[in-house]
């Protein structure tokens, strides 16, 4: 019981560059090692610690990745978590954060910290938004005060923060949308990339990350992948997916940009997203992740496991004595029973939502681990096929008492 | 940053047994082995493990200290944890705690525990509830089912859940009452109390314990502890206080008590208290705490420290950089700053419950390690004005510049 959880404190030296490395800025690199198909293995050095990918970013909207304690977020495998612009500006504001030594200090998360641009917050939580060709106008949700985003205060805010890797300002739209309103604010999107990238400037073991748009519209994805590809990012994210379209959509689009994006730098698949969205993903040669499931999935009595997702409200847990997963690398999801995690659930026990949250964070981790691995292996294909087989029958061999 | 955690996972062995000792059973076994005028520092071995004396018990309500994991309740210093009868009993069961192994396996926790009877909280949280000789009727505040609960009910329910130490079934009026109302109840008690012991009958290495009751009356506080002291109980406790009524009632009816407690037992002072109330009630000589002050204040934003209490939701906090404590041994009272935890606790952040939640407990047990080490050097009544001052003047030195 409880053994002493390793830590990993100092940032790992750096990998020897290999073939497929460009040197982005005195210490910021990002190095591929391995193959498979269009997926790959690699690594981004940082002065804060290396990122192994594919990465999964937990989420950590408003200085903190909801009810788990960094040092257990670092135990549970992460190389770097997501701040939230828009949640940050907002309170407790970007240059109060600044003059408390920076995000990493303030939040105790001494490791890679990306952040978002607030452009997807602004549009999905503000009230009274107004958008331009200059940004966006809007009203908090916390207390209605008006604020403005630009591209070049997102990224003077990203710069007070201190993130290590920084996220152009874009307007993302909702699918369906029309090809027309697609158009429109992909090249909003390219123009506040290039006032993004210029505001930026050079900043030494940094990173700038341009966001690929265009809705569902194949033409437009690819002249945006095009576009940013041309200017000076230091890695690339596909945005506007995983906003509601089905799951094919979002691997068609996945599919018709990646040829068009650098081979050097790394592809972000931003939001996404369920086990299943990522596996496919990375096959299609994407490198970092961050979504809310696993957070948020933990705080409302869903555990994501080898045998799919649990639903721990149901009854048929009130009195399984048998643990998540005994296979588990996580202790909460070997140490602790079924009918013990149904009962902090059905009573709303913090414990609960800090327990499911580790042991999802924990999957997730596992899940890129094992990614890696199977690509390092060139064993991809197979893998992936055994994680579906678990997620589809785990549940139900189970209680056919397999 | 973040060292891993020492947690001593077996039972200590129990120390030799000196003059104090006696053998109450095969395994439980209380040993005074220091006095400091009235105060004792001593060792009660179980076979669960030891709890060293004066011992504070984090309350652990629905089978979980709440935000708070079970190792980190263990790293904190606890060597015992209390538990609801009335709360488990209801939800989720005591047979089904006992069907899954007993309290210790549901949560957990395979140190001590201590079960409370269910009386008080019959008293305090049930809907439509009818006393009579024989027990109390009562519907659930959870669902309005009806229950009853009598001396032998929750024996029976302390014996399934697998209780170390197993209180008596009471009545507690709450403060201020008539003396007829103080006396009928306290009468009531004590037969409760032959009901409960006989109920418990011999389980080797638990015990039980009696409750002394008697409102403010002195003859009726006296009366309750001569009557149980003459039963075959392991250990007395006094109920009934920390109910409403001024310290300094408190005080006196724990001076009141304290010459009619037999010696050689045992001494639990409960639902007590405020760190003032703790050190106060340690000088006359009581062995055990429990209280959910520590647990709850760190859900709603405040911390106890040695400068006091502090409300970490003053807008004074917002941008201070200093942590709670940098001298406490608890890390999240020195890693995390008064500006995050402000952040935290004003953002409704589960986080900020669980660090606040783990520094109160901390600040507890180094209290109590504080008071045993004292009473072990014969300077109780200098670290209790030590403490006193810290308190009073902690923070207001702090804001000075001290």
């Amino acid at each position: 019981m409880f053994p002493p959880v390793k830590i990993v404190l100092s940032p790992r030296r750096p990998r020897q560059r290999g073939a497929g490395t460009q040197r982005l800025s005195a210490s910021f690199v990002f190095n591929t090692h391995a193959r498979d198909g269009a997926a790959r293995a690699g690594e981004i050095s940082t002065p804060r610690g290396n990122i192994r990918t594919p990465a999964f970013m937990p989420v950590g909207t408003a200085a903190t990745v909801k009810a788990t304690h960094p040092r257990d977020v670092r135990a549970l495998g992460a190389d770097i978590v997501l701040g939230n612009t828009y949640h940050l500006m907002l309170r407790p504001g970007a240059e109060r954060v600044a003059a408390l030594g920076g995000l990493h200090t303030f939040m105790n998360w001494p490791f890679p910290i990306l952040t978002d641009s607030g452009g997807f917050q602004v549009m999905s939580l503000s009230k009274l938004r107004k958008l331009d060709e200059n940004g966006v106008t809007f009203q908090s949700h916390i207390d209605g005060s008006r604020h403005v985003l630009t591209p070049e205060r997102s990224m003077q805010i990203q710069d007070l923060l201190g993130a290590d890797i920084q996220m152009q300002f874009d307007e993302c739209v909702r699918m369906p949308c029309s090809p027309a309103e697609a158009e429109r604010a992909m090249r909003l999107s390219l123009r506040w990339a290039e006032r993004s990238r210029k505001a930026f400037g050079s900043q030494p073991g940094r990173a700038a990350f341009g966001i690929v748009q265009g809705a569902d519209v194949p033409a437009l994805r690819i002249e945006s992948a095009k576009a940013l590809a041309d200017m000076d990012f230091h890695g690339l994210a596909i945005g506007g997916l995983a906003v509601g379209e089905p799951q094919a959509t979002m691997l068609a689009m996945i599919d018709v940009v990646q040829p068009h994006l650098p081979e050097d730098k790394p592809r972000y698949l931003m939001g996404v997203g369920a086990p299943d969205d990522i596996v496919e993903s990375v096959a299609r040669g994407v490198d970092m992740f961050d979504c809310v499931m696993p957070t948020r999935a933990g705080r409302h009595g869903l555990a994501y496991t080898r045998f799919g997702r649990v639903n721990l409200r149901n009854a048929r847990h009130a009195g399984d004595p048998a643990p998540l997963d005994p296979e588990s690398p996580w202790p909460a999801a070997r140490d602790f029973s079924r009918a013990y995690l149904h009962h902090l659930v059905k009573s709303g026990e913090i414990l609960g939502m800090m327990l499911l949250t580790s042991i999802n964070l924990a999957y997730y981790q596992e899940l890129m681990a094992g990614l890696r691995a199977a690509i390092e292996a060139g064993g991809l294909r197979d893998f992936i096929a055994h994680a579906k087989e678990g997620w589809a029958r785990g549940e139900a061999a189970r209680r056919g008492g397999a």
